[in-house]
């Protein structure tokens, strides 16, 4: 490819939308472009890049014995109205209606798809397991899309579906795809930890996030240094300290304290510590209020809430709420409260003498006592677990590291095929839900989070194996007819060998096309100058080193070769 | 690949919905399902198929020096609105709006976006010509999608836009171009004709349609029996005799003519041929009344004379609209007429004294004559032209083929860089707007077109080049170890040398195995039985060939590329 006929342009400056350095560099290497918010074009730089990524992908998919198809963008709502998520899911899924007036939605993943096509094509348990991927266009209208390919409303994603007919057959599976997860990471030239995560809008009973550990990740995980236990922010367990407390119960009596709502505000005027308090923080479910009682020194974590109360709705009760049920915020008593769930944490019924508000405005309540002076509806873990926090399986300490989530997976169970009615017959004729799995990781997003670990003040650099191109042919003093017919000769060379190259043939400073070429980021650059051809010599630099090192003319390919690899074996990524 | 394990059924009955043959083959040999009315998800056959399809495509398109890239699926409305589509189409056009209340679009094409993002990147002539495609997702909300493949609402679309500094130097480009899709469908394994075609809503200022000539087919053009001259119905022309009559206007009269509100019952009445009439067609345009005039022989052709009117929306008059304008319906003259747009077709000042309606219920009035009786608005082609016509190039007949439309280019000219300012500069620091050019081919109509021409009563007979597989691999007697150890044997064999192989190791009856083989109609079937083992032979059938013949186990490798030409370059299709 000659670079004087590439279509999009490379930028000096770095556009001031951009956060994050793959943002910065997408944009200023011409690989993508913003068309609308969250919504992005790939240039022919960036869209080579992809379909490595999607070459890598469909390799180690068929490694795992799982099939290609395709499933539509557009979808009727009837069957996201049978799994609920047409009304589990907020103003993410894109609906509307068609000329005959039937609702379609915009798929944001395919699992209501996939169920409904293998329901009309299983009948028996000897059709199972099998698994099919796709990789497939998908809209999610994120209210805050930012970050360049990191967090957009339209995306592709190689998604995976696996069908099998029971949890004990799908176990293997599962750790088959995750290992055909590191490897599809690894082959991409990033390292990944895997760590346990919330299912979320998916459901089912088990789910891991392929986490990219970056400075300036988005996201949060904890990460035992003592063993290997990591977790999602959102389900990271701790031991918080469960024994029960020897401190026989007190007496409950309530006594003044005035302008004391919080609880730092609350312990300092008791002169006691914030464990023993217990903390109020009162939320609106779908249709009635919900206390939520948690020891003093921990927060409550509305994920776990949410998934406790299965209540993807979930959000902070508002004043008026509060008011209507008789209580006073700040002040708020689990003890004597009526027609108001309560939910509490762990560390509650293992906690003596708890200090809790008295329901009246300046008073709290000291020694209560749960199941003596109140009943709770649940008790579970809501806490959110903490960095330093102590490791539950080996006492370790918990350390955050923030990360980009590049892929997940999940073991959904029975939801999509119960309610979609995707079944088998086993041996005896008995009928079955299909026991079911969903393995998503975004192109785009692998693509940015790729340039987010590879890159340096000067621009990307890219691993060879999802690099547009292998060599970089960049040749300085265009007029000399020698140096024109030598750069040529070259990248032909190269060209016959399977590399892929880039020809940079523009009339530019021999500043433009280096800098250029450091910010594009292809491995190898040859440079071809009118010194170099007189001593029948090129120039060799690989872009994730400072020197560059001369060859004779007649060495190039052999050079190359040790550098980089061959087109079919290429090295590993710096 | 085992078919035990390939995801899909083959189905023995024709789905009842099916009209055509490719429609009917397509189901039942596995390769797609219909999700809802003109959306269908590929299954691992079809996908297979589709992906040779734009593989090949891929090929052309960068034979053509054509780059590729990737554009959005949703678009921002305001973009349409610019280029006036977002109000000359109707609900094909899905609008949406998100979250924000921003309209949306999905993309049913991509002029609008193509041209957005070359505005951003291109200034100067320097950087002109170029071209660029993308095989994306589209969604066009058809009124009645069926056919399967061949008309439906969701479609992946091969679409490339050049863009040139003017017109002459696009002249060239687009000849390549058509010489690039002539050698697209040639690969895939059908002949097809470029005719004229409407440029519709794509604007500009030329177009051609590539047909499938079928009987089956749901296009009609006219092709000439004499010459190279051929058509879509919607622009063909004919010589319709316009050479001026020579007969001396006579005096314009009343006659009265009861009961005669059609051309027939009036010459019938008068004794007059029909080509003495003038037969008047009323239509409503955006925001009036529009009164079209033909010789009483012809019909009128709406689409050009909403080319004439450059109104996309015109549709015939309402009784209402016709009589709140004081007309007479079956008996409207275009003499005396006010606030009435009058077009005649270019006949009309070419005849003398016709006879046209008098305005009055059952009176005409005879030796009417244009020009002086009355002034039409505009004069043009607007005459439906009909199989028997003669050619206005060489005067043979036209004849009507039945066809499939299977792809479309058209010379945009400026319509899109005019609106969305996509200009540069010339040489001397002059702009100008950019010369475009579109260019499409709809993936799996292709499919289904080369199904409609490849197929017997026993089902699809797929081109080698665009097979889902090379060879079907059909085990009979699977319970003997030495047949599944020969067909394995087999199978390696082939696969090393790059043949791409379905295995049939499914425990099915010798009928079955082959009914779906024949179904399914992969090129080469190679059958291994416990006969054949033992007589260290194997049976090798084309798809094409009513005989199988058989050959030594060790002559395989080369019988099988006699019969299908090696993997890198298989024969022409059948």
């Amino acid at each position: 490819m000659r670079q004087s006929q590439l279509f999009g342009r490379t930028l000096r400056e770095s556009p001031k939308e951009a956060e994050l350095v793959s943002h910065e560099l997408s944009l200023r290497a011409g690989l993508i472009r913003q068309l609308a918010a969250g919504i992005y074009s790939y240039l022919p730089l960036g869209w080579r890049v992809l379909q490595k990524i999607e070459m890598i992908m469909r390799e180690e998919m068929a490694a795992a014995g799982c099939q290609e198809l395709s499933m539509p963008v557009v979808q009727p709502a009837e069957l996201w109205q049978k799994t609920n998520r047409w009304y589990d899911i907020g103003s993410e899924l894109v609906r509307f209606k068609d000329r005959t007036g039937r609702d379609l939605v915009l798929a944001m993943t395919h699992e209501e798809v996939a169920t409904d096509i293998v329901r009309r094509e299983i009948r028996s348990y000897r059709q199972l397991p099998f698994s099919f991927f796709h990789i497939q266009t998908k809209f999610r209208d994120e209210p805050r899309s930012r970050g360049g390919l990191m967090r957009v409303r339209e995306f592709t994603m190689k998604d995976a579906y696996s069908f099998h007919a029971d949890l004990a057959t799908q176990e293997g599976f599962y750790q088959e795809m995750m290992q055909a997860y590191f490897n599809i990471f690894r082959r991409c030239g990033i390292e990944v930890l895997a760590v346990q995560s919330d299912v979320g809008m998916m459901g089912g009973t088990e789910a891991h996030e392929f986490m990219l550990v970056a400075d300036s990740g988005e996201d949060a995980i904890l990460v035992c240094s003592g063993c290997d236990y990591s977790a999602n922010m959102e389900i990271a367990t701790m031991d918080k300290g469960l024994e029960e407390e020897a401190e026989p119960p007190g007496e409950l009596k309530e006594v003044a304290t005035p302008d004391t709502p919080t609880i730092e505000g609350l312990a300092r005027f008791l002169g006691m510590p914030k464990h023993k308090m217990a903390k109020v923080v009162l939320y609106w479910g779908d249709d009635h209020l919900v206390m939520s009682l948690i020891r003093g020194d921990l927060e409550v974590n509305e994920v776990k809430l949410a998934n406790v109360l299965r209540c993807p709705n979930l959000r902070l009760a508002a004043d008026g709420e509060i008011a209507a049920a008789g209580l006073v915020a700040g002040y708020v008593s689990p003890v004597g409260v009526e027609g108001v769930q309560v939910v509490v944490d762990d560390t509650i019924p293992s906690s003596r003498n708890l200090v809790s508000g008295a329901n009246r405005a300046g008073f709290h309540l000291k020694n209560v006592n749960c199941g003596r002076d109140f009943q709770p509806d649940i008790v579970a873990d809501i806490a959110a677990t903490q960095a330093g926090g102590r490791c539950l399986q080996c006492g370790g300490r918990l350390e955050l590291k923030r990360c980009f989530e590049v892929g997940n997976i999940f073991r959904l169970g029975t939801k999509y095929s119960q309610a979609l009615g995707a079944t088998y017959l086993d041996e005896k004729g008995k009928e079955h839900p299909i026991v079911m799995g969903s393995y998503g990781i975004g192109t785009g997003r692998l693509m940015a989070s790729i340039i987010e670990v590879h890159n340096d003040d000067k621009g990307i650099i890219w691993p060879p194996s999802v690099a547009p191109f292998h060599c970089h042919v960049v040749a300085l003093g265009l007029d000399k007819p020698e140096v024109s017919a030598t750069a040529e000769g070259v990248c032909s060379e190269l060209r016959d060998c399977g590399y892929e190259v880039l020809y940079d043939d523009r009339e530019e400073s021999a500043g433009v096309k280096f800098n250029d070429a450091d910010l594009i980021g292809i491995p190898v650059r040859v440079t071809v100058s009118e010194r170099n051809v007189r001593k029948d010599q090129v120039e060799l630099k690989l872009r994730w080193e400072g020197q560059a090192e001369r060859t004779g003319r007649s060495a190039l390919l052999e050079a190359v070769e040790r550098l980089l690899g061959t087109p079919g074996a290429m090295g590993d990524p710096p």
